[in-house]
Protein backbone atom coordinates (compact mmCIF):
# COMPACT_ATOMS: atom_id res chain seq x y z
CA UNK A 1 0.00 0.00 0.00
CA UNK A 2 1.95 3.13 -0.98
CA UNK A 3 1.96 6.10 0.38
CA UNK A 4 2.52 9.47 -0.21
CA UNK A 5 4.76 10.18 2.74
CA UNK A 6 8.41 11.34 2.74
CA UNK A 7 10.50 8.07 2.60
CA UNK A 8 13.52 8.39 5.51
CA UNK A 9 17.22 8.24 4.63
CA UNK A 10 19.58 5.31 5.13
CA UNK A 11 23.02 6.17 4.96
CA UNK A 12 25.25 3.12 5.56
CA UNK A 13 28.07 2.83 8.20
CA UNK A 14 29.44 -0.42 8.22
CA UNK A 15 28.84 -3.09 5.48
CA UNK A 16 31.35 -6.09 6.22
CA UNK A 17 31.23 -9.74 6.20
CA UNK A 18 29.49 -9.45 9.81
CA UNK A 19 27.01 -6.49 9.82
CA UNK A 20 25.08 -4.34 7.85
CA UNK A 21 25.13 -0.61 10.25
CA UNK A 22 22.78 2.02 8.41
CA UNK A 23 21.72 5.30 10.36
CA UNK A 24 17.92 6.00 9.25
CA UNK A 25 17.21 9.46 9.40
CA UNK A 26 13.14 10.22 9.28
CA UNK A 27 11.47 13.73 8.79
CA UNK A 28 8.07 14.16 10.92
CA UNK A 29 5.83 11.98 9.57
CA UNK A 30 8.35 10.10 6.77
CA UNK A 31 8.35 6.26 6.27
CA UNK A 32 10.50 3.82 5.34
CA UNK A 33 7.88 1.96 3.27
CA UNK A 34 7.38 -1.75 3.35
CA UNK A 35 10.12 -4.04 3.87
CA UNK A 36 10.82 -7.57 5.30
CA UNK A 37 13.88 -7.83 7.22
CA UNK A 38 16.50 -10.57 5.37
CA UNK A 39 18.60 -10.21 9.03
CA UNK A 40 18.65 -10.62 12.41
CA UNK A 41 19.18 -6.76 13.59
CA UNK A 42 19.52 -4.03 16.95
CA UNK A 43 17.96 -1.07 16.38
CA UNK A 44 19.37 1.79 19.03
CA UNK A 45 17.39 4.91 19.22
CA UNK A 46 19.26 8.35 18.71
CA UNK A 47 16.64 10.27 20.72
CA UNK A 48 13.21 9.84 22.27
CA UNK A 49 10.07 9.71 19.73
CA UNK A 50 7.42 7.65 18.15
CA UNK A 51 7.45 5.07 15.58
CA UNK A 52 3.99 3.73 14.04
CA UNK A 53 4.62 0.28 13.16
CA UNK A 54 2.03 -0.57 10.19
CA UNK A 55 2.05 -4.77 9.85
CA UNK A 56 1.15 -6.78 6.83
CA UNK A 57 -2.52 -6.41 7.75
CA UNK A 58 -2.22 -2.83 8.49
CA UNK A 59 -2.42 -3.21 11.75
CA UNK A 60 -0.72 -0.01 12.89
CA UNK A 61 1.07 -0.10 16.90
CA UNK A 62 2.53 3.14 18.40
CA UNK A 63 5.99 2.54 19.66
CA UNK A 64 7.61 5.08 21.96
CA UNK A 65 11.26 5.56 21.57
CA UNK A 66 13.92 6.36 24.13
CA UNK A 67 17.21 7.07 23.57
CA UNK A 68 19.68 4.51 24.13
CA UNK A 69 16.96 1.85 24.40
CA UNK A 70 17.92 -1.18 22.34
CA UNK A 71 15.98 -4.13 21.28
CA UNK A 72 16.68 -6.67 19.31
CA UNK A 73 14.63 -8.58 16.72
CA UNK A 74 15.11 -11.63 14.33
CA UNK A 75 14.93 -12.02 10.36
CA UNK A 76 11.62 -12.19 8.51
CA UNK A 77 10.07 -8.95 10.50
CA UNK A 78 7.78 -7.72 8.01
CA UNK A 79 6.39 -4.30 8.29
CA UNK A 80 6.54 -0.36 7.42
CA UNK A 81 7.88 2.13 9.67
CA UNK A 82 6.20 6.01 10.25
CA UNK A 83 8.19 8.64 12.56
CA UNK A 84 4.76 9.58 13.87
CA UNK A 85 6.37 11.57 16.67
CA UNK A 86 6.34 15.57 16.91
CA UNK A 87 10.12 15.95 15.81
CA UNK A 88 12.63 14.48 13.24
CA UNK A 89 13.93 11.17 14.77
CA UNK A 90 16.61 8.59 13.89
CA UNK A 91 17.97 5.17 15.06
CA UNK A 92 20.55 3.29 14.54
CA UNK A 93 20.19 -0.45 12.63
CA UNK A 94 22.66 -3.02 13.34
CA UNK A 95 22.30 -6.42 11.05
CA UNK A 96 23.64 -9.63 11.87
CA UNK A 97 24.77 -11.30 8.26
CA UNK B 1 47.29 0.10 35.62
CA UNK B 2 44.85 0.78 37.92
CA UNK B 3 43.04 4.25 38.49
CA UNK B 4 41.34 5.75 40.63
CA UNK B 5 38.40 6.66 38.19
CA UNK B 6 34.87 6.22 38.43
CA UNK B 7 33.80 3.30 36.69
CA UNK B 8 31.77 3.25 33.27
CA UNK B 9 28.24 1.99 33.94
CA UNK B 10 27.01 -0.80 31.88
CA UNK B 11 23.48 -1.61 31.39
CA UNK B 12 22.68 -5.13 29.58
CA UNK B 13 19.73 -4.54 27.20
CA UNK B 14 20.02 -7.92 24.95
CA UNK B 15 21.76 -11.13 25.85
CA UNK B 16 20.91 -13.84 23.48
CA UNK B 17 22.28 -16.74 21.39
CA UNK B 18 22.95 -14.17 18.54
CA UNK B 19 24.14 -10.84 20.61
CA UNK B 20 24.54 -8.93 24.01
CA UNK B 21 23.92 -5.06 23.37
CA UNK B 22 24.78 -3.16 26.62
CA UNK B 23 24.23 0.77 27.40
CA UNK B 24 27.84 2.00 28.69
CA UNK B 25 27.24 5.38 30.52
CA UNK B 26 30.04 7.69 31.75
CA UNK B 27 30.42 10.16 34.15
CA UNK B 28 32.84 12.93 33.11
CA UNK B 29 36.32 11.63 33.86
CA UNK B 30 35.03 7.97 34.04
CA UNK B 31 36.22 4.79 32.77
CA UNK B 32 35.95 0.91 31.37
CA UNK B 33 38.93 0.13 33.27
CA UNK B 34 41.24 -2.35 30.98
CA UNK B 35 39.37 -4.76 28.90
CA UNK B 36 39.80 -7.16 26.05
CA UNK B 37 37.10 -7.63 23.45
CA UNK B 38 35.86 -11.29 23.21
CA UNK B 39 33.63 -10.77 20.39
CA UNK B 40 33.17 -8.44 17.18
CA UNK B 41 31.62 -5.02 18.00
CA UNK B 42 29.54 -2.13 17.04
CA UNK B 43 29.46 1.44 18.74
CA UNK B 44 26.49 3.39 18.61
CA UNK B 45 27.32 6.82 20.51
CA UNK B 46 24.54 8.37 21.60
CA UNK B 47 25.77 12.04 22.10
CA UNK B 48 29.06 13.81 20.86
CA UNK B 49 32.20 13.85 22.93
CA UNK B 50 35.46 12.57 22.94
CA UNK B 51 37.02 9.34 24.73
CA UNK B 52 40.46 8.53 24.96
CA UNK B 53 41.90 5.26 24.31
CA UNK B 54 44.24 3.95 26.49
CA UNK B 55 46.06 0.49 24.47
CA UNK B 56 47.94 -1.87 26.41
CA UNK B 57 51.38 0.52 25.89
CA UNK B 58 49.36 3.54 28.27
CA UNK B 59 49.29 5.09 24.50
CA UNK B 60 46.44 7.69 24.87
CA UNK B 61 44.51 7.94 21.91
CA UNK B 62 41.68 11.15 22.32
CA UNK B 63 39.03 10.35 19.37
CA UNK B 64 36.13 12.59 18.84
CA UNK B 65 32.47 10.88 19.14
CA UNK B 66 29.39 12.12 17.12
CA UNK B 67 26.43 11.11 17.77
CA UNK B 68 24.69 8.39 15.48
CA UNK B 69 28.16 7.97 14.30
CA UNK B 70 28.73 3.78 14.45
CA UNK B 71 32.19 2.37 14.24
CA UNK B 72 32.79 -1.88 13.79
CA UNK B 73 36.07 -2.89 15.73
CA UNK B 74 37.08 -6.88 15.87
CA UNK B 75 37.34 -9.13 18.93
CA UNK B 76 40.55 -8.79 20.07
CA UNK B 77 40.74 -5.37 20.90
CA UNK B 78 42.50 -4.51 24.26
CA UNK B 79 41.90 -0.98 25.87
CA UNK B 80 40.86 0.70 28.51
CA UNK B 81 38.14 3.55 27.56
CA UNK B 82 37.64 7.03 29.49
CA UNK B 83 35.30 9.80 28.54
CA UNK B 84 37.85 12.74 28.29
CA UNK B 85 34.92 14.52 27.21
CA UNK B 86 33.40 18.04 28.83
CA UNK B 87 30.25 16.31 29.66
CA UNK B 88 28.76 12.62 30.89
CA UNK B 89 28.28 10.54 27.68
CA UNK B 90 27.07 7.15 26.48
CA UNK B 91 26.93 4.56 23.94
CA UNK B 92 25.43 1.08 22.79
CA UNK B 93 27.88 -1.36 22.48
CA UNK B 94 26.37 -4.44 20.62
CA UNK B 95 28.61 -7.65 20.21
CA UNK B 96 28.40 -10.85 17.56
CA UNK B 97 28.15 -13.80 19.33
Amino acid sequence: MATNRQKAVATIQVDNARTRVALWEFARGAETGHHVHGFDYVVVPLGDGELTIVDDNGKETRVPMRAGASYFREAGVSHNVINSGAAPFAFVETEFK
